[in-house]
């Protein structure tokens, strides 16, 4: 029986934590800004690239991993909010995605078209 | 065999996508985009809180459901992304752990601290 | 004699913090995630637009108040930090492209070309 | 007659673009990643410091000068997106101050207090 991919990462997570001993550290507000602060890594790969070729640029083997990485940052850092909170991260993910394909059959019903933007 | 946490909500949100034909709207910056939003959301939850009031405060049943939403926007639109570009988001977590636990390993042996911040 | 811009801004938002006792809550980390939040409501009107048509679609005068609205929020906050912080912001900001200019001049002498990205 | 200190930035940003032709990159959506990569920066300057050291540790100079220019970098994105989306930052900014004010000023008389958070 494999323990779930989350639950994993949390393991993972809190391992790294407390063997620097930087639980210290993880107060909700300081680990939404480091949050922030690897979104906004993310961002910079992006930023200057046209819309419409943003995925192929990412595609060759050095930048898809540079890209893999910063998202991995931004994991990691949710997943440690998520434990520091007391969050159930996986269980949240599914419940919101839940909730809005039953808004969105009611709306079919109703005959509303969603759209953005 | 069950299947694996994160590749299941890449379905879900894929079908997500697919049952409104939002996929066109889903480039890579635009994506990005999506996820600064819901990151903003989640700051405005904590943004006035005491930094050591802010574990219980969001405590209470309807304010941790409401923090719990929120991260689940994060990784939804993160998981998003992630589809967009083909990059396996758990591995990528994964290897970023493994790497960071044998770099402080090494400085272990190395006699070298780490500190934050 | 007028009072430079930033300065007259920073005497208004201090206003706005003082009649409100708000100052106690302006500690550097809250601001910086008041002015995440504001960011991603900014980030929230642009996502789902295609790239090419996100300057005429802020042209409409309803949209184009929205918008303008957003990035006084995010103005507002930023001045408040420089307030906390004793920064100097307009000079910050002088001196910043000042010596991107002379980088610039200096590259260009060299006859190494800027690129994006 | 001084020009006014945000039409000056956005001159002198303008020129920043300019000389190196870089106009061509500067859509809004292209610079609202741009400032979330600067507000990122700034984020991992405070990320880990404790909210109530905050301000004393931004005040060495190295650090003050550290901070001043990662918010330096925020406002110049912000005033390029303005210029290219015509708005006027300033003007709206103290649009926005006046509104809260008034709006302070009439809860005041029907004796509603604000509160954060």
């Amino acid at each position: 029986m494999s323990e779930p991919e989350i639950a994993e990462l949390t393991r993972l997570v809190r391992e790294f934590s407390t063997e620097r001993d930087w639980q210290q550290f993880h107060d909700p507000k300081s680990v939404i800004l480091a949050l922030v602060g690897e979104v906004g890594e993310l961002a910079e790969l992006f930023q200057w690239v046209p819309a419409h070729e943003a995925v192929e640029r990412f595609s060759s083997p050095d930048r898809h991993e540079r890209v893999a990485e910063e998202m991995a940052d931004v994991l990691v850092y949710l997943v440690c909010l998520a434990d520091v909170l007391g969050v159930d991260l996986g269980e949240a993910a599914r419940a919101k995605l839940a909730a809005s394909h039953e808004r969105f059959a009611a709306d079919q019903v109703r005959g509303v078209a969603p759209h953005k933007p």
